[in-house]
């Protein structure tokens, strides 16, 4: 019996006459990374080294390269299967990462949300609508003044209060004053708490949330590492998580691969991303593709859900509600805040706006 | 008094008439990442807001422009000082990471190497000349077979034998049947096993490793996740540290820089990155500044240990060595296995050449 395989997509700037001498060198840099000619073992080269299943010119010098690699290589951690996806290759310039077919049993081993779009519905009883966000910042203000705008949110309808991701456990709001504080004052919104440091102080400050009634968290897979992740999930069941983008690097792993599928399978109940037309580059296509990944069909996997931000003014909910449909949630932080004393007021017209829509 | 900043210099592709207000968005998305004007605290403005030092043009519609950023918003947190580095603006197509200016505040709360080239030549009894290293491949194959490969390096004369970093806990090699059968096999040779999953797994494989005496491990940091490698080092105090470049995405983060520099920081006492003229494009320029950079005086921060690698050749030791100086470990991995049943000869050859090599 064949051994399993899942295929990872490379883009490959090479000309034509040479691309398959490079596609069968990233064949072998992610798996064995070592002279084929030098492996004696016949199972090794029929199991593990990595197998090019297929070579799509894009034009331009650009090509599509499908790769097959072992599943056995993986096993059952997070942190492997990046290496796997793309840890020598991401030091080649020329190289992108731009597809993972998953294969059932990577399904099995991670498994994606455990809560998803329906999960955060149920939560916050938001049906037949999308879902609004706000963000707590700047960082520096004290813990009191990030639970004094939480309550401004609050009274303005908003469903979910997210930390800023600079919000880590610093002395101006150290994590467990500001978890209390701010919990105490989101009332029926749901506040969500970023988590930060390493593995042990993810638990310490998951267990301070706990405490706090508090069951979504926001966590930041490149920064923490896949495994930490995957690690925190399946420990808490009981816990939804945002995904956060930062350090996505998008420039080399293409993003709606990254946040809208990657993400997903590692546990996102939300994945967090930049909406085109904001502060970050993402295209209108790049945008619907994400959103596309994170909500489809997927046997095994419940969809997560999207939340696009960056920069998102108040202006821009019809637009966004017709682009993304109601199994989104908004997330609107600075345009918000901006409003200053009028923060409640402001909230509730974002809050309305997405009551209301009638979706194109 | 001024609250301390650490500088962080982004290079980015503008046109001259709109750089200074690219670099002052840039400084308050790694800061406070909202709009300035929605800020009504006068110490955020002053003393968290990130602050353009300078915007210097390097041709070409690129710009090189420093950020002050406050210490405090880092703490002792590692992961959070990559976020803070180049956290939400690593999304940006347009914007490299190039250089940061440790603050001494931070470099007293991550301390860099506890070990480093004087530890490596003080465990290894290599004086006067640069050290050896192979790894052992391909994955797939089983502990047994690896454990012949180390001891056919070591009677070989080797210093150091790494695990592939492809090599997690696989079935077909697991970390701690692995382990117990290549320490054994090392001889006089150091065995550098790899770590992998997450933080509680690899401190269950440090004190596997620990218990067959081994003193020094390898860990991928943009894997891990830099909090979890600091943890480690922190904890370890008698462990010598490697660092894998693995999914360190250089177009984004300059090599020199991410390797040379802040892997040090983190506490790796030995860093290992692609040589030029091998499987990666690195420049030669861009190694030298990598190897200075691991090596140069840092006041509180010992020297890193460079460890070039990736496609290597017999052939070119004389060159190496000459490109980096006797502070430097040769890694050679596929090109000594493939003389397969000459791995001994082979690599007797490349300590020989070590050995004997006149510095230029």
């Amino acid at each position: 019996m064949a051994t399993p395989r899942f295929t990872v997509t490379y883009r490959i700037r090479s000309d034509a006459t040479s691309i398959e001498a490079r596609a069968q060198a990233i064949a072998v840099e992610q798996s064995v990374e070592m002279p084929v000619s030098a492996i004696a073992e016949a199972e090794i080269l029929r199991d593990i080294v990595g197998r090019v299943e297929g070579i799509d010119p894009r034009g331009d010098d650009v090509f599509d390269v499908r790769i097959g690699l072992a599943t056995a290589t993986v096993g059952e951690d997070a942190g492997q299967f990046l290496n796997m996806l793309f840890g020598n290759s991401s030091l080649l310039e020329d190289v992108a990462l731009v597809d993972v077919d998953v294969s059932a049993d990577l399904v099995a081993a991670f498994g994606g949300p455990r809560h998803g779009i329906e999960g955060f519905r149920r939560r916050s009883g938001a049906y037949g609508r999308a879902l609004t966000c706000s963000a707590l910042k700047p960082q520096g203000v004290t813990s009191a003044r990030l639970a004094q705008l939480a309550g401004q949110f609050a009274r303005g309808g908003i469903d979910f209060i997210k930390d800023d991701h600079g919000l880590a456990d610093q002395p101006y709001s150290p994590f467990a004053e500001r978890v209390a504080e701010i919990a105490s004052a989101a009332g029926t919104a749901r506040y969500v708490p970023s988590l930060s440091g390493d593995l042990d102080a993810m638990r310490r400050q998951i267990d301070i949330a706990l405490r706090h009634g508090i069951d979504t968290v926001m966590i930041a897979p490149m920064l923490a590492g896949w495994a930490t992740m995957r690690t925190l999930v399946r420990q808490y069941p009981e816990l939804a998580f945002f995904a956060h983008p930062t350090m996505g690097g998008a420039a080399r792993i293409i993003p709606d691969l990254l946040i809208g599928k990657l993400f997903r399978l590692l546990g996102a109940d939300a994945v967090i991303f930049p909406n085109y037309g904001g502060r970050f580059g993402y295209s209108p296509a790049t945008c619907r593709r994400l959103g596309d990944r994170a909500r489809r069909m997927w046997d095994g996997v419940r969809p997560s859900l999207p939340v696009p931000a960056g920069g998102m003014t108040l202006e821009r909910v019809p637009e966004m509600l017709d682009f993304y449909g109601p199994d989104a949630m908004l997330l609107i932080g600075g345009s918000l805040l901006a409003a200053r004393e009028r923060l409640t007021e402001e909230t509730a017209a974002f809050t309305r706006a997405v009551a209301r829509h009638s979706y194109r």
